[in-house]
């Protein structure tokens, strides 16, 4: 038996691997799915049953399985919009016909199993903390100087290739008893608007993220009837949305850049996949566990 | 306004996003999902359909949204079982009492959603490499020599925490055009049996994985009819098991020790749920680009 | 070639189809599904989409398919429920364990697949008409005077074996923009309660229905907690309960016995079906057409 | 209280429920639907799980309710299909754009919804009995010499507004253990083929019925790849077509003629609908029950 002596002595060498072995902590950026969630109407309702439990056939070695069944949409939860989610004058990125991508019953070119996992510097732009309030109100327009704001207070950069994350605190409301309260469809939903998409877009970030259903601003009772920064986002700039996301952990850890992974699922031909984000903090080299 | 200086100042020494930042090669672990994929019949059956498309309800301002729906057994493409997915003797790992814990209609405890997003060491061992076939025969049970030939060839080590993925080469089969030789129900298909089981529950690890529907051993003809990996690894040992991975290409590249990710939907209740595992492979420093 | 002259000599005499010859004035009792239609939250919405649409696979010829996918619970929409649906004390109708009657994943004792299709003489009791109003009250009871009450107004005698529609006026609400009336969680809706569900049981019917998703009497606010008339006709007396049904038009023309037709889906195992019943009316000969 | 004489005076004098009194034969047309029937690949699978079993949540009453989600194609089991399921060189019925038809995601004109509940003359041409054989072969093609040959040898003429059921013989697969005999993707089916099409809708019968999957001749290997009975009665002659019937139990019993009871679930905008239709036999007046 010989020894792969090559790998070996590289093995000692690979920095993400001794970072990992150093220590990281993990926040959990998604969101548990269950039956009765928060989720837009506009998309089938999360679904979860067991079509087999324990006892239901049981072998005669006294072994048991139980399995599920899921039906869902892929924009419920916390998910990421693919780039065929989203047409403007009837064109996709790129400007791909979008009713000619979606003839054949799934969007071979821009759907979600087109989109590489990340494994990326991730920046949390906390919007709340920024401006000195716990959230921001309902239908609140997340203006560039607020991005700024946020920013600068933190001392974090976004560059090209980044995934930012934008809190407004909505996510608060998320295990709310009244549902329908972070849905907001008749408060209006806190967001970055047409000019704060832009502004994302101008840095060259790679994905953009919210603690919200439709990362947006959505002003009280006008539902989802315009919006522009999906349009900007994911039809003139190719760059991906995130929704749903637990933010409120990572803030109050004051994680405000880490090593953001995402993989979605490889759904051939879909717009979205429901994910669950992380982000990763390594622990400085001689900085006590 | 003030700079959080401290953040700031730390920024520079997170060495997991220095790693990041000196680049990683990916390796994706998972299988695309489709409409006719192989997967087990004793499952829901993957089905995605576009219920909106573009052009079917396009806004005054010329916007327009496509959706999914997605219906699916969470044992299906690559995905990873929960520990409340197999019982024995009516208890699942710990004692639990197996049809206690489905009363309700899900299984909160050892669920899916209790799984923690795994950010470890990973380490492939490569059977078919060790005994130099392309791929294990239908049907081969792979043994602790087997498994110790392997780690031996590479030089890696197996150690506690770690998650190991087996590779038999049966991946190649995923996209035959017979999708039936890859379900491999008459066939039989490789993999571990009880005592590779009981190998891999000794030196600890956190999870094992496999490029096949079953992980273990199915001999020609007899189903699933037996599996005592399941029982040796979920039920007595804690340990969560991957299937369907893709090992093809983190194989060919000779990739036998990784950082390992994987992020599994917070499906509440759920038995298992579909993931697309990540093997992160740092650059050296002063490596050429 | 020989010719079935038997038959054909007995063809003349059938007098069911003599009467379908001299005409028949069907009234459809089953109500539209629609996504987003009102429908009891504990159930599985319904929801229906295309995965194929013409165009998507054209074949040489110029031929193409369309079809559906669908995914609902099986109360949802006009539907019946079968014995299997409710126990009491843990107890099908019959004394069957509850439990273990569904032990497997379906309840192939008492499931409506056991429901054999109904051709019956159906009576309408049209309790608003009997009480003067366009409908009931929300939360109303309607007791054993107010069936009587019915029934002797339209001088129809309810018949051991006879399928009993009992009209609230709550069939009403069912188009109405806020789908929350219909379903009537918090306002309370109108139906028999114990004391007339004992009434109908008593009369030896087969089946009773109502215009409403639960049939009976719901207090306001206090949902579903307590369904004694379910007790009542599905676990005490093997009687089925058809819901969501449309009595408005069949009220409107007076038609007040009827051969009523249902045929529930063979859905092995299930609880219940989604139907749509006839009340079939024959014109008696001699009258004009 | 005024009692609605006219009403009651007339009941006495309704022909169809007087038939129904006098005794009515029903034989069930429709198949059991169960996970694993035999159905085409092309649709969604049928499945069906219990959410909510008897135990999961008991009230304080002591009552307890089960209930289901279903999963399923609207082609699958014994169904019918809408004119919309069917269009050709990009027209359905009547000259309607296919493409046009189904955007918004649901087929408003000529969808299943539009199906009026049947309440008809029906008509058994039981083929093989004609022809002297158990059940035609794979592959083999119903003229209209056969479908004269069957309607001579029983005496039954077939009429306008006629919904005629074809007995190939190939229900008698339905339940073989080898699930793909009675698909025959490889042996091929028997069925009317265009010329049979035709003869039917030369007759302006209102539906069209056959006891196999596909209604039509499918020569073995060839699939679905044309389908030209589809074609000429549902595209050129507005004529529904239903599928999967049984067939066997009419066959034996000789019944030829009967009242043919149809009542697809109003399935807004779909192709198809499940179904379970009944051919009704009244028993002549003075016959012995």
């Amino acid at each position: 038996m010989t020894t792969d002596t090559t790998t070996r002595a590289g093995q000692g060498r690979d920095p993400l691997l001794e970072a990992v072995r150093g220590g990281v902590r993990v926040h959990d950026l998604g969101r548990p799915l269950y039956i009765g969630m928060p989720q837009s109407p506009n998309h089938p309702a999360y679904w979860h049953t067991l079509p087999r439990r324990h006892g239901d056939m049981v072998r005669p070695d006294g072994g048991s399985a139980a399995n599920d069944m899921l039906v869902m949409g892929t924009h419920v939860g916390t998910h990421i919009d693919a780039l065929a989610h989203v047409s403007h004058d009837g064109r996709l990125f790129g400007g791909a016909d979008a009713a000619q991508a979606g003839a054949g019953g799934r969007y071979l070119e821009h759907g979600v199993h087109t989109i590489e996992p990340m494994v990326r510097r991730g920046v949390l732009l906390d919007v709340p903390a920024a401006l000195g309030v716990d959230g921001c109100d309902p239908g609140y327009e997340i203006t560039p100087a607020d991005l700024e704001r946020a920013a600068g207070r933190q001392g974090t950069e976004v560059g090209a290739g980044d995934v930012v994350l934008v809190r407004s605190g909505w996510g608060r409301l998320f295990d709310d008893p009244d549902r329908e309260r972070y849905i907001g469809a008749a408060s209006g939903v806190p967001g970055v608007g047409e000019a704060g998409a832009r502004w994302l877009a101008d840095r060259g970030v790679h994905a953009a993220g919210a603690d919200t259903i439709a990362f947006e601003c959505l002003p009280p009772g006008k539902g989802h009837s315009v919006l522009p920064a999906h349009r900007v986002l994911l039809v003139e700039s190719g760059i991906y949305i995130i929704e749903t996301l637990n933010l409120e952990e990572v803030a109050a850890a004051g994680a405000h850049e880490f090593t953001f992974v995402l993989s979605p699922l490889r759904l051939t031909g879909a717009t979205g996949s429901p994910v669950r984000p992380l982000a990763l903090v390594g622990r400085p080299q001689g900085e006590d566990r």
